[in-house]
């Protein structure tokens, strides 16, 4: 479709003047919009958004600046849905060299908080970044080198005014503010966080590339949360499965502050098992801006995508959320997929295993790196394995040949609070004496406590998407030190 | 140690007579047992006897012949507890060639039921048999086809006799007859069980000989189930982890009428999304002998050995079952462990994923086999996926190049009683419309819906006792039909 320049000369076409569209804003009875010089009344599609009524900045104005910031737009997709709700067009008069001026718009990442120098920067709006080797070697991470994954900006909240708000099935809907989630039995679970992306980058190096940010070893962290079980709020709040019209309920889907939201089973959500929480606090102290403050979610053993930051509400209800990250992301396809079924993949929950290589050193008895020619080499390596679930690690096996023969690493775990299963990773060291001079690939895989292990290879896994990168981790050591 | 064979010339030995021994059977205060021409007094050992009171058969004879049948004794380990209980010799008057005359013992295998001639038998005492292809390529699994796994007689019971009881962690006991557990609302699940061994002999074909029976695909059967929740049961025998006397138990131990045993987390026995079943029925009948007549566990998503046929008691405790079954077998090492670590082990519950070829079929399009000079073959391959803890299987991959590439299969799901989980497997099926000239390699993995799927070879998981052997299935086929 082509629009020519002179838009009145085209019959059977409306036009606007922008002050005419100006007075559609969020205010208004009908919402109007405009993208390039196209009018739109979104009016009937807020409630449908998948980012929800963050739309209705833009109503009023033209979404173009918007769109730039938010790039998931950029699809055909995207743009069929909202021809279907164009209305005219804007009247040449108002148009500077054939375009409608846009006013700026105030840059949402402005407030966002600032980050430690150590964590390693993916993008900065939103932000994104890995926690450092260090942080990685640790076994609870510290707050401020935890890995951060938004999607948007951080939203400023301030503690007085939060609120959180449980919707039942039948509509009935009950608020909370932070002081009411605190006067419940406080519960307490060191878990392991992980992005369905992390070592995203190993496997669009081992196959061919993939669409999503390019992840190293870092994309996982640990904490100590401590906040109300969901399920207790959710009981207060009234939820009884029991009841006609609550027993058809099936997910449990949260918003957030910002645009975000995605959903867990509400099976999950309902067991006092699944340790699921509605975390004020994280190793001890206020979340961090950057991790959900005042209020997330923590879903351990489930994808770090339904941990949702900021949360302001929870929907029971029998559909999955809505959202484009529930419907359109987090998902995992296989290596053979011409094109990708959304609609019918499931979406990512439970983590499968996983393991990585953090950090490792060479070195001869008396300290210092060895030269080739002493043939008294030591190799320690270290890292981490984890699973989903809540099933423990039961072995880390480490090779030097290529995965021909294995070696058992020594598991670390330190104090934990461990819920009812265990939510945290393992951390694992190796050492040996000789690896032998040159070069050496060290391979690692983890397997869980129901005997699941990791792949050997990427080939057999690999998605267009990058997700749950879980092949035997390999790094090769041993330059040509001298 | 070696003994002289005129034993009475050996000072400070007490020597006794066979007589003697014979009043110290089963109904005495003090059992002794002979073993070669040694006397032991084994009151003090029967109750940490791993296979329970079923020794008193031998009390006032010899265990040799029973030991001939049950050979899990023929190790130095048995040997060195026994030499504990050891406190004297036979006196020679009663040796016939130096050794204890002994009286045979009635085979225990006499009664066990006729089996159906399909099965695939791999021992016939204890009776041990896979599922014959035709019935694994079914998706529930007729009775007389399920697969057999015994580890002694089927033990005869009759029904007005059965009682099953529930032992309490403060000692407290519940009995209940076999129309007490059926007043208990009936729960029907359709699951899948599935022997640790299942795929044992690739295993050991692929890498190196493995300890056991030596299953093919046959070791795993689906059936539908119904029986009292286990949960229930216990609920109503007056388990309440609340409780002072109660709250430190941690597992439920079952015993069955011939000797075997095994336990499950009390966390799982006790949570309803386990479906957990005290299973009277099998596909609408009720159980066939061979499979636990008149009640057996069936503990879904959990390696199948847990599933206690002919189950007569559950004791609630702070340990687990202290069965060799439990202890020493059904525990899964790396390929690394020179020594095996049974006691640092976790004893395998939920099972991995797993997948595997049960038929295929080439034929030219008119149908009947394919000369190799049309060039116009086809082919199906068929078989099942598999995974535990309820996860389901949410694609099977069909490789025809060794990994490099690979092909979704189709998943077949038949109707079902589900229960809060997914505890059948998938069948699948994968269609080609021409896999090329000569032997071609099919190679089959699962991907569960945590994400995990199954090793590419069995090196990183060989073990000795060759459990869990998840690896690709792979299967040459399109020999050279001409």
């Amino acid at each position: 479709m082509h629009w020519a320049t002179s838009y009145e000369a085209i019959p059977n076409v409306q036009y606007f003047r922008l002050a005419e569209v100006a007075s559609h804003d969020a205010s208004s009875d009908r919402q109007w919009i405009t993208r390039g010089t196209s009018v739109y009344d979104i009016t009937d599609f807020i409630s449908a958004h998948p980012g929800g009524p963050i739309i209705l900045h833009a109503a009023g104005g033209s979404i173009d600046p918007y769109w730039k910031l938010f790039t998931i737009h950029a699809s055909s997709h995207v743009q069929e849905i909202l021809a279907q709700y164009k209305i005219g067009e804007i009247a040449s008069c108002d148009l500077v060299n054939g375009e409608v001026p846009c006013a700026s718009i105030r840059n949402p990442y402005a407030d966002d908080p600032p980050r430690d120098s150590r964590l390693k920067t993916l993008t900065e709006n939103p932000r994104n970044a890995e926690s450092p080797d260090e942080a990685l070697s640790e076994d609870v991470t510290p707050n401020e080198l935890f890995y951060v994954r938004n999607h948007f900006w951080v939203p400023p909240v301030k503690e007085e005014e939060y609120t959180f708000t449980v919707e039942l099935p039948c509509g009935t809907e009950r608020t909370y503010s932070l002081s009411d989630l605190k006067s419940f039995e406080p519960h307490t679970i060191t878990a392991t966080l992980q992005c369905a992306g992390n070592r995203r980058s190993h496997m669009s190096a081992a196959v061919k590339p993939t669409n999503g940010l390019p992840w190293n070893v870092g994309g996982i962290s640990t904490a100590t949360w401590t906040g109300a079980r969901l399920a207790d709020v959710l009981a207060d709040a009234g939820l009884d499965m029991r009841s006609e019209e609550h027993k058809s309920a099936r997910h449990a889907d949260f918003t957030a502050l910002e645009a975000y939201g995605a959903s867990i089973p509400l099976s999950t959500a309902m067991d006092p098992r699944s340790d699921v929480l509605l975390a004020y606090a994280m190793n001890g102290t206020d979340l961090p801006r950057d991790h959900g403050y005042p209020v997330r979610v923590v879903a351990p053993g489930i994808v770090a995508a339904r941990s949702v930051k900021w949360v302001q509400k929870v929907s029971i209800g029998e559909e999955e959320s809505a959202s484009q990250w529930q419907r359109r992301d987090y998902k995992c396809f296989g290596p053979n997929e011409k094109r990708l079924d959304w609609d019918k993949a499931k979406s990512i929950q439970e983590m499968p295993v996983m393991s990585a290589i953090t950090g490792y050193r060479i070195k001869k008895k008396g300290g210092g790196w060895l030269g080739r020619q002493d043939g008294q080499k030591m190799l320690d390596v270290w890292g981490y394995a984890y699973s989903g679930g809540g099933r423990e690690i039961v072995r880390v096996d480490v090779s030097l040949d290529g995965g021909k023969s294995w070696d058992q690493a020594e598991l670390l775990r330190g104090e934990r609070e461990d819920g009812s299963k265990t939510w945290a990773w393992t951390r694992w060291r190796y050492h040996m004496a000789d690896p032998g001079d040159g070069k050496v690939e060290i391979a690692v895989k983890a397997t869980d406590e129901a005997y699941n292990t990791q792949p050997e290879r990427f080939d057999g896994i690999w998605n267009a998407r990058g997700n749950l990168a879980t092949a035997w981790h390999r790094v090769v050591v041993g330059e040509d030190e001298t």
